[in-house]
């Protein structure tokens, strides 16, 4: 009988690899798995060979212990792997099946996913609409920075790669479509980034990163990079975009600076709620900098994606209106400025073919554009700890050496 | 020589009819008007005769000293009249035409004109883009709550009606064009508002009356309009909506009674930042009540139009954050549910037409459902008198006696 | 054991009901069942009791014998009913649940599926991407005109009615969700129908009607029926609409008497690969003539939205090129209007739950518009016969009694 | 005073760069211009002195005598410049700009330009909607193979380039907004392209080269180019793209070899009317080949572009048929595809300020992508019959000898 590793949380500041159980077609009770889903029988569902499970920054909130993700709780749900089991109602899909998951589970039944919108599917998390694998409070899907993982509906969220050698040859590139790839594609979609559109892209971790490859792939005329970090923003450069410190200052002088003009077409947070202030600021947090500057900067008419994560409630805010998940934001501005605000989960399945088809086509280059690192998942507590200390990589996990 | 009269601000509480000045192909000085503006020529500009001039909601923030509006400033962004002259550069519109003219002013020659965006036109405003007549810090083109206004860009800016008598049958509801029917319906379109939607419309005030006319003639499934005011929601009630009394609670409790569901597809924000609390708040002003109240009963994957006027500043607010414009937002909360969010001035020319289309063939009756109410010009300090105790009406001055 | 009998196509102008096997959850041999088809397991498949199953326009193709449709194919793609049992990889639908059926059926797993094309699936038809249920080369699934039927994927496929006693209410209005209220809403949708539009249909049989009752609830100002039938012409008036005997003429002249003007915003073909010629070529078929009609009547900028079915081969035309599904389109005319073209079977999974929502919530009266007549199953041949002479009428067939 | 010289159509076969008038701010009579249009003040004009004027396939159609034009006609749409002189009704555009002149004319005052719908503007064409500079019965304005042009409703019409010394350096490239680079660009826009299609552009002239450059520009998986001449393919695949030779068969085969399928995401027609058979019918016209081609090889659930030109009547066509513009199209082919048509004058302004940008940031490279090809304006007739012959260039007249 295989047996089967994963990244567990243990405790603020601190993750664990661990034996854990080798999926089956059942969700079984453990560590954040929702009352009402234990037990829950998964005919539709692959066993997924993790082969390029990535570390993300939302990853980070519960391992900082920014919310309340129970102590053992297997992380990931950024899987990339091989099927190697299926389950009878599984008609397409075939064991062998190189493959993308996308990050948010859905069901392919329900009204939400009829309507593409598989980031609030209504049948997976008994809680509210929308979940994830490893995530708390999303029903209890079981994290995929394991050697194996379970993935439901699976004729539905699998993403097949045509051809297995093609995909190996460019598996980190295509280990970025389960989640940070689409997401910031999305943000610029959100944002109405188009042939030409002048872009501001709030924060250069991973997700920042791909939402400045995607503007550029969607024909950006200039894509601007904001961070605190030097190292990121020196990232940001390496693939053509222009940058901005936000350290020193708000980033609307900067970018009159690059542009001429004070103002960008498209704005996109690619921060969220752990924000930290501007200029003199920079070293606390406040959570509606990011927001407030971005309808400062963004033009009359423009528009502003928000993939970047705000939580409902934050029980480790630095004040009590963050803790319930309120931030002041200068609305006026924005409604002075007819701006439109796209908020929530990227509904990943909208995206990850297209995107999967420029990368096997060579049109971008997201692996390099992220610094995509891979470490085996032995050592995932250092890709944990090096990511929070503001590393400019994507720690991409690499359960069975197939990587390296 | 033809006089002129208007509705002028004198201070909080106090507008008055006066004399001014007839209308000439120029922006001279007075009142409120910008300094970059004086002496505009406007060769391509139309002298209407006013012969239905609403008062807006919007109105009322000046009136009631929320703004920094001048003594003088003569009043009115909604008019609807006959052209009685037009400048050199006016080659369509002909004398005569009966018209409405768009609240916002707009050139049709500058990026955002081109691409439809004429609530924030580039070119009318020097203080930021967008602008109306008889607004503060809107450029300081005089107001329509005249007998005469002048209206820039006319064969861009007019809607001419084809038929003149026809038009003064349903003067009434066409009157409507110039503003509320269009932000009404711009509001549900945002929200997404579609056949078999059901719909939440925030505010029974003449706005939201609008929005939830538009609702139905979108098709919506149910519409169910929220005020504080009985008076206002049984002119709801009066076509067919479904209301919710603010003033005992969430709507969402009452939403779930109507619906068998506590979560509606669309929401509009109707009242913006001078909204007052549910409930035992009531009594006093919770700027970030409504769009608070929206993100938790407009289901996951929804959206949100908000028509309803947010500001950048608001001296007169009674804290600190909202006197700069900032609100405090469960942002979090919308942004688990993937809500879209949709703000800004309502760019009319996008709907005007249709919406005229549907008036003049019987298809809706906006007049009647937002009660409008024609009174001569000179009782209008009465109309915002009336209109600001909260009566279920929409005031519709009549400067030249032809509406009754 | 439960009997079956279903409507079977025997030859040219003549169906007759027979006996046939209660289905299964595999796709057994038969008439029209594609080889590949044959011996398909659908664990996912529902059988529904059909309450009210419809004639369809597209049905008499085949019955008139313009098609290559085998004797002994079970007819009918126009399916409500209520659920009597469920394959073990049926997850939402219940047993006891009332539904609307799609006329396409598809997999939701496809790529097309994922983008809510539905009408084109990749993965149901062996022969093309596209099918529905008891029609020709569409890959063999059993038809509905029967007393039960097998809908494979119901999760997917089915639409559930909220409420039973509520949907046995309004049984006949639903009807029309299983196909033409969707596929006469796309028409209009495809055309740019919207708020004040002016639109004309050409065609009043149950498309055509249905269209013009989609014309209205989206919002039209005018809609404009076109047909040679009086008797149809008439049904279109009953409800409001305008109408064009175009056994008189070229529709533009009429058209020009209704609104002044010769031209519409928004045209639908509702009539397609059968059409008769106009005026004094009323007797004979003329594929073009709809299509030509319609770009000269729609204004620059206008589109045509074609739901009328158009075919690859049609063996019964009356020349070569027709034969071929060739026809001699003024292309030219529709170019230099920058006229659009929107072709192909309506994803009715799109619309249902919209149109079923704005049915039980009386906004709009389907079945009222379309003249819904019940018979029992047994009186189908009937029903054909007198569909085909033209009758203002779309025949439901009851194949339980529990429609009247 | 100024003189001025253009290039007139003598007789099929022939130009001739002949004196012509200096332009005013009156239309005056002369070759081709409507008696409508014979007087017409235009105040709201700029004179603008043709820094590069470009020959368009769309002029070989009146030069091979294929319509009505009239001899001494003046030529040329795809205008360049820089303003010289304004008339009084020019508010923003200002003497010394370098611009870019829409090949559509429109007036930025009708419902169509409201709506964006500029290429059937309804007020420049007293024949119909739509209009073009130096085309048979478009009106008469007066053609821009010249010196001088005058340009209507100039602050509407024109797009500013942001530096003059910028623009010159890159004018080859800005000389292709006029026209080829937005119909191109709006071609793929309506065949649905976007990031990792697949798409196959039928026509390697400059239109069709555009459209390739700009499927690349929209992320474009593979781009597709179909032509009978080698020259032509040579040019497309010299940045990048896949090629075909329809003169060796139908390309369907073709691009199975390159793509493993036989079908693409998105078909582009950039031949129009004018087009030639397939494999062995390569010799002869036959106007329906590449729209029934494209059917056949575009997947169903995709689209069709149309930017190649279609008439209404084509005196010169080698039969009846086609002499009034009827094509012998196999709709239903298309119909069982769900395919969508967009035809149309690509509506310049909807693009042209995008794709500049996106040049003058060097994200896109058109004038070598098309081989831009600068000649001084006497030359042109030697211009006008290698174009005719094939060559695999975009010739650009130097009426001023500013080019080189």
């Amino acid at each position: 009988m295989t047996g089967n590793k994963g990244v567990a949380y243990i405790k603020p500041g601190q993750v664990e690899v661990t034996e854990i159980d080798y999926p089956t077609f059942e969700l079984k009770d453990g560590p954040g798995v929702h009352p009402d889903n234990v037990g829950r029988k998964v005919p539709h569902a692959a066993i997924v060979k993790c082969v390029a499970t990535n570390i993300c920054g939302s990853d980070q909130h519960m391992v900082r212990g920014r919310t309340t993700a129970p102590a053992g709780l297997i992380l990931g749900h950024e899987i990339t792997g091989e099927v190697v089991e299926k389950g009878p109602d599984v008609e397409y899909v075939q064991v062998g099946d190189m493959v993308s998951v996308p990050f948010n589970i859905s069901c392919g039944r329900c009204i939400n996913c009829k309507e593409g919108k598989t980031g609030v599917c209504l049948n997976v998390n008994p809680d509210r609409p929308g979940s994830a694998y490893g995530y708390v409070d999303m029903g209890g899907w079981v994290g995929g920075q394991a050697e194996y993982v379970m993935v439901p509906y699976a004729d539905w969220n699998l993403l097949v790669f045509p051809d297995r050698d093609q995909a190996m040859e460019k598996i980190l590139d295509l280990a970025m479509l389960a989640d940070i790839f689409p997401t910031g594609y999305h943000g610029c979609v959100s944002a109405g980034v188009t042939t030409g559109s002048t872009a501001y892209i709030a924060g250069a971790g991973p997700v920042g990163l791909a939402a400045a490859t995607s503007a550029q792939l969607l024909g950006a005329a200039t894509v601007i990079v904001g961070d605190l970090q030097e190292e990121r923003l020196a990232q940001a450069r390496s693939f053509g975009c222009e940058t901005v410190d936000v350290s020193a200052g708000e980033p609307k002088d900067q970018i009159e600076q690059i542009l001429g003009t004070p103002e960008v077409d498209c704005g996109v947070d690619a921060v969220g709620f752990e924000a930290r202030g501007h200029g003199e600021h920079a070293a606390t947090e406040h959570p509606a900098t990011v927001l407030n500057s971005l309808m400062d900067l963004t033009r009359a008419g423009g528009a502003l994606g928000i993939p970047g994560l705000y939580v409902t409630g934050d029980p480790g805010a630095s004040d009590e209106a963050a803790q319930e998940g309120s931030l002041s934001i200068r609305l006026g501005l924005g409604w002075a400025k007819s701006h439109s605000f796209v908020t929530g989960q990227c509904p990943v399945m909208r995206y990850n073919r297209k995107l999967m088809m420029a990368i096997l086509n060579d049109r971008v280059q997201i692996a390099k554009n992220v610094n995509a690192t891979p470490i085996p998942l032995g050592e995932s507590p250092r890709g944990y700890e090096e990511f929070d200390e503001g590393a400019a990589r994507k720690y991409v996990l690499d359960p069975h050496g197939m990587l390296v």
